[in-house]
C-alpha cells in the first residue's frame, strides 16, 4: 500500500490566517519526493466521508499563495465530531485512496477527532499519519504558548475597541461590546489593548475565567460612568453566573445547541441588548448602546497580523515536515522563545492526547484581582503578537481657551 | 469688531476621516494672514454654549497630521439640534470671542443647524461666515455626488461581507448582517462590492429605499438558500413595512427616540434576531446567524479609503478658502467629474438652504427591480470610491478528485 498520498482539511470555525497553514502543509508536502499527490477534502472529516476531493498537487503556486492571504477556510469547514462509526467510515475512504498522511487543521475538537482518528487507524492496523495543525481565534488550546488565528482575531478585538472608545468619547455614553469565547477570555481580553492614554477604553472588562454577578456589574458600570462620564466595557459571549449558567439564556426563549452540545452564543445579539437593557434600567443612563462583535471578528477581509500569517504557514511547513520524519501522530505546537520586542517562538511535535478535547483558559496572572481587568502580564504577552503597524490613536494637545461669559 | 478668529466643530456621528476635514480646515486657515486664532468647540454647538473651546492655532502640524489620521470627532461631538433660544445662546458666545467664522462638519442634522445659526447670524446683523463641511457615513446629503466618511465605512462594509461570504461558504447556513442606514440605502448597498465570484453572497440586499415585505423576505431567502446551499443577506437597519413603520419597531418593546424624534436603530441587536428567528421558523432552516454591524462601520480603527481620506482633507481646506474669499455662507459639495479608472472630483461651495435638513436617497437606477439587490450602475458608483489595495478573496482552482467508492 503506498504511503505517498496526503490529504489534508480544515475544520471548525474558520480564521484569518487558516489557509497559511493550509498552503504551508501543501508547499512543503509537494517539496517531499516520496509524496505522490496531495488532495484535500471539502468540509473537513464530512468531506472524507462523502469522498469530495480535490487534487491540489498541481495547483500553482501563485493561486496557492493568494488564497493562503485569503480568510476562511478555502476548503470548506464542518462541526461535525466523528464517533467510532464515523471513523470506520472514514478508514474505507483513506484506503480506498491510498492516503497515507491525514492533515486536520483545527482546534479543541478538530484535534479530538484527529485523535479518535488514529486511534481507530491504529486498532484497524492502518498505518495513517495524523498530524494536527493548531487554529482558534479562542486561543484555548493547551501546551501551545497561543495558536494561530487568536493574533489576527485579537488585533480586529483591539482595533474595533480603538475605534468605539473614539466613537464613545465623542458622543458619550455606555458602550457594550460582545466578543466571542465561550470558556477562554483571551479574545475579550485583547479589547485591553484598545488603550493608549489613561481614560482610554474598556474601562471594564469581564471574562468567563471568572463568575459574572448582575449586581456587581451594575455598581462597576456606575462608578466607571462616574469617573469617566461615560463608560465602555468588553465582555465575553460566555459569561455565566455561579451555578456556571450562561447570563444570555436567563435571556434567550429557546437555546439553540450545536452538534457538541455547546449553546449557541454567537449569531444573536441577546446577550448585549441583555446587558444594556439592564444597565438602563439599573441606572437611569440613557445613551447605551450594545454592539455584538460576531462572525466580523474572525472573517474581516483586511485585518491580520503578520506575526499570525508567519506563525501559521510555519505550524503548516512544520506538520509536512512531522510526517516527512515518519511520526504517525501529533500536534504541532507553539512554544515562545523569547518575549517583549525580541519575541520569537518556536515549534514542536506534541502527543495529540495532550491537547485534544481540552481548554485552556487565561492563567490567574493575567486576569486582575477587581475581577473586570486584565493584569500588564497580559498586555505583554499578547502585544508582540499583534504584528506590524498596528494602527494608533492620537487627540488633539492644544490648551483650553479661558471662558469669558463664565 | 475682528472678523479674524475662525471656529471649527463637529457634530453627529463620527466617521474614519473627519478628522481630515478638521485638519485641513485650521491648517488652511492658519495660512491666512488675517486669521487670529483658530478655535475648537468640544462636543459641536454645545461646546459653543459651554464656552468649552481649544486654541488649535498653535497645535503642532506633526500632531495635526497624526489626529487627521485618526477616526472619530477629535473634537467630540453633539446631537444637539438648536433651537432660536439655542442660536441666540450661541451669538453670545461667538460675539464675546470675536469669532467671525465658523466651520461645522456634518451631516443633515447639523448642516441645518448652520443653516438656523447662518439666519439667526442675519437677523442679529452679525457678520458670521457659516460654512459648512460635508461629512456623513449614510452618504444622503443632496447635491453632493457623496459624502466624506462614506467610502470608507463602505469599505468597511464591502469588507465585513467578503469576510462573512468565505466564512458562511465554509460554514453553510443562512447569514444576516444589519448595516447602519435609517433613511438612505447606500451604505448597505456596498455589501455589494463583496462579490467576486458567480455565488459570492451577498445573495439578498435589503434597502429603506424600498417596502420591506416579511413574506417577499421568506420566499426570497428560501429562493436563494435552494439555488446557493447558503445565503448571505445584507439589511439596512432602516427597512420598514409599507406604512413606514421600522420592521424593528415590530419587536423591540421600548422604543428608544433621540433629540430629533428619531427612532433609535443602532445599538442594538434587535433587528437581526428578528429576521433570523423569521426565517428559522418559516423555513425550518437550523443554521441561521445574525450580525449587526453596529458603530465598527463608522470608527474601526485601520479600515480607511484613501479616496475618503483625500477628500475629506479638500473639503476641509475648501471650506478655509471660501471662508477666505468673503463668502458668508454655504456648504462645500463634491462633484464627480470622471468615472470609473479615471475617476476624479471638483468641490463647489453651494447654498446651506439646498443641503440643510434634505436626505438623499438611492437614485432608482441603483436598485434593482426584483427589489432585493443593486444594479451594475451604483458598483460602478461606488467601485472608485472604495480606494486603493481592497483587499481580495481567492479560491482554490484545482481539478475534483474521482469518487472511488461513490
Amino acid at each position: 500500500m503506498s504511503r505517498g498520498k496526503v490529504l489534508i482539511a480544515q475544520g471548525g470555525g474558520p480564521t484569518a490566517v487558516i489557509n497559511q497553514s493550509l498552503v504551508g502543509a501543501v508547499l512543503k508536502s509537494r517539496d517531499f519526493p516520496e509524496v505522490e499527490a496531495v488532495y484535500g477534502a471539502f468540509h473537513g472529516v464530512s468531506g472524507i466521508i462523502n469522498e469530495d476531493f480535490i487534487n491540489l498537487t498541481g495547483e500553482t503556486a501563485e493561486n496557492l499563495e493568494n488564497v493562503a492571504k485569503t480568510p476562511c477556510s478555502a476548503l470548506g469547514s464542518t462541526r461535525d465530531k466523528p464517533d467510532e462509526k464515523y471513523c470506520r467510515d472514514i478508514f474505507k475512504v483513506l484506503q480506498a485512496h491510498a492516503i497515507g498522511t491525514f492533515f486536520y487543521i483545527g482546534g479543541n475538537d478538530s484535534s479530538d477527532t484527529l485523535r479518535i482518528l488514529a486511534i481507530e487507524a491504529a486498532k484497524a492496523d492502518y498505518p495513517l499519519r495524523c498530524i494536527h495543525i493548531p487554529k482558534t481565534i479562542d486561543n484555548d488550546l493547551t501546551v501551545n504558548d497561543h495558536t494561530p488565528g487568536y493574533p489576527s482575531a485579537a488585533r480586529f478585538v483591539a482595533s474595533a475597541f480603538s475605534g468605539v472608545n473614539l466613537d464613545n468619547r465623542a458622543l458619550k455614553g455606555v458602550y457594550v461590546g460582545v466578543v466571542m469565547g465561550r470558556h477562554a477570555g483571551f479574545l475579550t481580553a485583547a479589547s485591553a489593548l484598545a488603550r493608549k492614554y489613561d481614560d482610554d477604553g474598556p474601562h471594564l472588562i469581564y471574562l468567563p475565567e471568572r463568575h459574572f454577578s448582575m449586581d456587581t456589574f451594575i455598581g462597576d458600570v456606575k462608578a466607571a460612568n462616574d469617573k469617566y462620564g461615560r463608560c465602555v466595557i468588553a465582555v465575553s459571549e460566555g459569561i455565566h453566573d455561579e451555578s456556571g449558567e450562561p447570563i444570555v439564556t436567563k435571556l434567550a426563549k429557546e437555546v439553540e445547541k450545536d452538534a457538541h452540545g455547546n449553546v449557541q452564543l454567537s449569531g444573536t445579539g441577546a446577550l448585549a441588548d441583555l446587558l444594556c437593557d439592564a444597565i438602563r434600567d439599573s441606572t437611569g443612563l440613557k445613551r447605551v448602546r450594545g454592539d455584538t462583535f460576531g462572525y466580523l471578528q474572525r472573517s474581516f477581509l483586511g485585518c491580520v497580523s503578520d506575526v499570525d500569517q508567519r506563525e501559521a504557514r510555519a505550524v503548516g511547513v512544520a506538520a509536512a515536515g512531522y510526517a516527512h520524519d515518519g511520526n504517525t501522530e501529533g500536534t504541532v505546537t507553539i512554544h515562545r522563545t523569547a518575549s517583549g520586542d525580541s519575541y520569537a517562538a518556536e515549534y514542536q511535535l506534541s502527543k495529540l492526547e495532550d491537547v485534544a478535547g481540552k481548554t485552556k483558559v487565561m492563567a490567574d496572572d493575567m486576569i486582575d484581582a477587581n475581577g473586570h481587568d486584565v493584569t500588564q502580564a497580559f498586555v505583554d504577552y499578547l502585544k508582540p503578537l499583534l504584528g506590524a503597524n498596528m494602527p494608533e490613536a492620537f487627540r488633539l494637545e492644544a490648551e483650553r481657551v479661558e471662558k469669558i461669559l463664565g
